[in-house]
This record gives structure tokens, sequence and C-alpha cells, in this order.
């Protein structure tokens, strides 16, 4: 059991873990910091904090344990206001969607990655963004990646550990690249194609008809393209070598259906749709 | 209300409209057509249909109304069959994917398209097929979409209305072209990428490690590449000229972003997220 945990920024992720943290009882108090006093007292209001800080002024040195969950690309930018007050005995872990830049940040904020520091990832959350979204259970049985790197103390990877698997997720370590390379395939390339097949859409001369005309099929196909920009931006820059060859690979692949479909080729059609549909049959299955 | 409903083919569109048209009492006997004799003696076990003929000697001269509801590529096969038994004053329509070629199928096989032949295309179903699978109230607030030619009496095209309204759909009236064209972007571009990415990640060194790691809303996005293949390779084939300028102007859109992802270009990122999922929000309020 926590004392006090620090949630730095208060999205959809850190306060779904607030709630869990609370109904489990893995903390006593949570404090919030952020930039916004209007949305912290929001949050406040809602119970999902019981007091919170702002960022810039902030006295983080009685934490037991402090999460980031701030868009990736802010992870210095919040690191260096931490700085002053953290307490080497804090933990300090993240939520953040890639893992390279967020152990990068923290090298260039602190000479290295703090031993107490544990990178992670839970591959959770929606469409939807704000603390006002905050789901209790998000995380019961859903993956949470920890890449800890030589640097990191092996009991600050138990303690964190010990804190997801309370919630019902389930903990995986693997390294930073490895989580870089995976997430660029399963996550950040479908939400890239989401928005696009959106965008190529909207574009089209008949694009009012085809909104109208749009099966359901095609709301849960493009339910991804409604996620927050300012959240993917971040990705898309944080993450741009994998990603950029996951787009290229996907590329790749779909000019060779365009192909086989442009030669009227049934049969080449058929193996490549058939592949498609037996992998993500058995993938299902496990 | 109908006395003789043939469904050729027994799939699961047209096995949720059988349920439909018994539940709201509009036939009084559904009679199956198909090639595979256990199958529609499955059918009819399951109370889908009343009885059922092969398609190869069927005799469907005492219809009101046949429903053809085979893969679009086999429409012209089907109608020859159908044709010796035909009689003129039974309504015929078809629930197929695609209007162009199944209108010139009929074409072939009648010399021109029959004056009581109502193509048309009920924006429905899911990524399972098979009359196991069918479900009451499938059409339900679904939009249904007759493509009506200048040799269609336009009686013909009142009574399928009629039966589609009864059912709860929402019918609308376009050009053969026009649903060509926006089903091509709406429906035909989406499952091309949904069977693209899954094999795409099934190419992946790391493929076993992605699967494992996919989160649930990879699954959703992915629903449609476990859609069979056989009906969309006839869709690839009957739809090509429309499919292919909807991938190549899908690709374009996604060079766009790949570029300004490339470039580090925040910016350009973000207003392309952002137009995507404005688009999408408000396409949702409609």
């Amino acid at each position: 059991m926590f004392n006090k945990v620090y949630l730095v920024g208060v999205g959809l992720i850190n306060a779904s873990l607030a709630k869990d943290l609370k109904r489990y009882q893995l903390a006593k108090t949570i404090i919030g910091v952020g930039r916004d006093s209007q949305r912290l007292a929001k949050a406040q209001a809602l119970d999902i904090i019981d007091n919170y800080q702002l960022l810039q002024d902030c006295n983080v040195s009685d934490a037991d344990v402090i999460i980031l969950g701030v868009p990736v690309g802010k992870t210095g930018d919040s690191l260096a206001l931490l700085k002053p007050s953290l307490n080497p005995r804090s933990l300090l872990t993240d939520v953040g969607s890639t893992k390279g830049n967020v152990v990068q940040a923290a090298e260039e904020v602190f000479g290295e990655l703090p031993a107490r520091f544990v990178p992670g990832h839970p591959i959770a959350g929606s469409e939807q963004s704000g603390f006002e979204y905050a789901q209790e259970d998000l995380f019961q049985n859903r993956k949470v990646i920890l890449t800890p790197t030589e640097n990191t103390d092996e009991a600050a990877v138990q303690d964190i550990k010990k804190m997801w698997l309370a919630t019902g997720a389930q903990v995986e370590e693997m390294t930073v690249g490895q989580h870089d390379a995976i997430l660029s395939a399963t996550s950040h390339l479908p939400h890239m194609v989401a928005y696009t097949l959106v965008n190529y859409l909207g574009e089209r001369d008949d694009a009012s008809s085809i909104f109208n005309f749009a099966a359901g099929g095609f709301y849960d196909f493009t339910r991804i393209a409604s996620s927050d920009p300012t959240m993917w931006v971040d990705i898309c820059k944080a993450n741009k070598d994998r990603l950029l060859e996951s787009i290229d690979g996907f590329s790749n692949c779909l000019n060779e259906l365009r192909s086989a479909i442009d030669k009227q080729d049934g049969d080449v059609i058929n193996a490549l749709l058939k592949q498609a549909k037996h992998l993500r049959d058995a993938s299902l299955l496990k």
C-alpha cells in the first residue's frame, strides 16, 4: 500500500488507475499534478484525486510513487519540473505509448535513467480522452509492458509490477526497442490507417453520401480515428523510425493485393484474404 | 404478403431476411434454392426455410419473389439456371454487395435487365457467414440501397421497397454507378485495408509477439478481416475499377501523412489527425 501517489497528468489512463488504486486500497492519498488548476479542481470534485499541485511549483518529495501520464512529448519538460523536489527513494513510472523517447528524455534530464524509474505502458484505453471517461477495471486482463533498462533497480520493477497486478493486469517485461517495434505495428500503424481512411473518405467528391451510407462496421473500424490528436502527434514524432517502417511494410502488402486485384487474379486475391482471415481467427484463440 | 418466396443462396443475409419475413408475416412459404442439399436440409431443420430445391433443376415458376443471395460472381450462373422456369410476373431482386456486375450478368442472361428485377443491397451483415449466424432484425435501422435502371418496372421497385421497410430498414434509391463508387470507399476499401493490416503483421519477424500484445482495439479494427474470402474475391473482381481508385486515393492520403511524420512536421500531422477526428465525430451525429 502506497501512502502518497502523485499522478503527473490526470488523463484517461492515470484517472482510471486512480480509481483502482482507491478501490483496491493500494493508495491512501492521491495527488494530481498538472498545468491547469481548473481541470485539476474538477478531478478533485469528482473524487478522482484527493488534492492537487501545479506542475510548475510542485513538491513531490514525500511521494511513494510518481506516475507520469502526459503526452509522451511532454515527458522531458515534466521530469525537469519534478526534478528539484524528487526524492531518490520515490518510485517513478510512466504510462506512455512509446518508451524510447521517454527513456531518452529521462536520461537528458537526469544524466542517466534514474534507478527507481520503471518505464511502463498499459495496453488499455479508448478513443476518448480526459478523466471524465475514467473507468474502473480498465486494466483487468489487459497487458502492461514494463521496459526496465540495465540501470533500473529490480526492487523498483517488482513494486511497480505488484501495483499493476493488483489492478487485474498481466505484466510483461521487454526491452525498450522491442516495445516500440511491436507497438508501432499493433497500435501506431492501425491508428494512422484509421485516421487516413476517414480523411480519404472526407476528401472524396461524394463524401456526404459516403458518411450517409457507411455501415456499422465502418464506425467500428474507424473508432480509433476519434483518438486525441495531441497525444498521437507526440507518438508519431517519438516513434518515427519504427512507425515509418510499419507504414512502409503495410503499404507494400497493400500494393501486393492491389496488383492482384488489378490483374483480376482470383487465386492470389483468395490466398491473401484467406491468410488474413486465418491469422486473425487463430490469434483470437490465444 | 408473399405466398411463395424463393431464396437463391441461403447465407447470412438471405437467412436473416427469411427470419424477418416469417416473424412479420410477410411470407407464407420460403423455399431455399442452392447447390448443396446437405446445407439446405440443415437450413430446413433449423426452420429457416420451409423446404428446398437444388439450383440445377429448380422450378421457380410459382414464385412471388425470388431473392438472389449468392457471391456476386455467381450471379450469371444462378440466373441462367433460374431462367427456364422463371415466370415474368415474379419479382426478382438480389442482396449483392456490388451492383454493376449483377446488372451486367442479368443483361447477359436475359438480353436486357428484366423489368421486374430490382437490384438491391442491404448494408448489413457481419464478418460471419452462413445461415447459422442469421439474426432477427439484422436490417432494423439499416440502409437498403435499390438501384433500378430505366428498364425497371416502378411497381416492382415499390414492392421490393415495401418488403425491406417491413423489416425496419431505410430504403434509398441511387444509380448502379453511384452505389458501386460509394461502396468501394465505405466498405470494399476498409475490408482490403483490414485484410492487409493483418497480413502485414503476420509477415513480420516479431509476428508472434505482435498478436500477443495486440490491444482490444486491434481486434475491433480487424474484425472485418475475418469475413468470407470467397465472397470478397468476387467483390474485388466485380468492382475492380472503383476499388483500385479507392485504394489509390487512400494510399495517396497515407503517403501525405507518412511524409509529414518523416519530416517530424507536427503541424501537418496535427492538422491531418484533427481533420479525421472531426470528420468521424461529426458523421456520428448524423
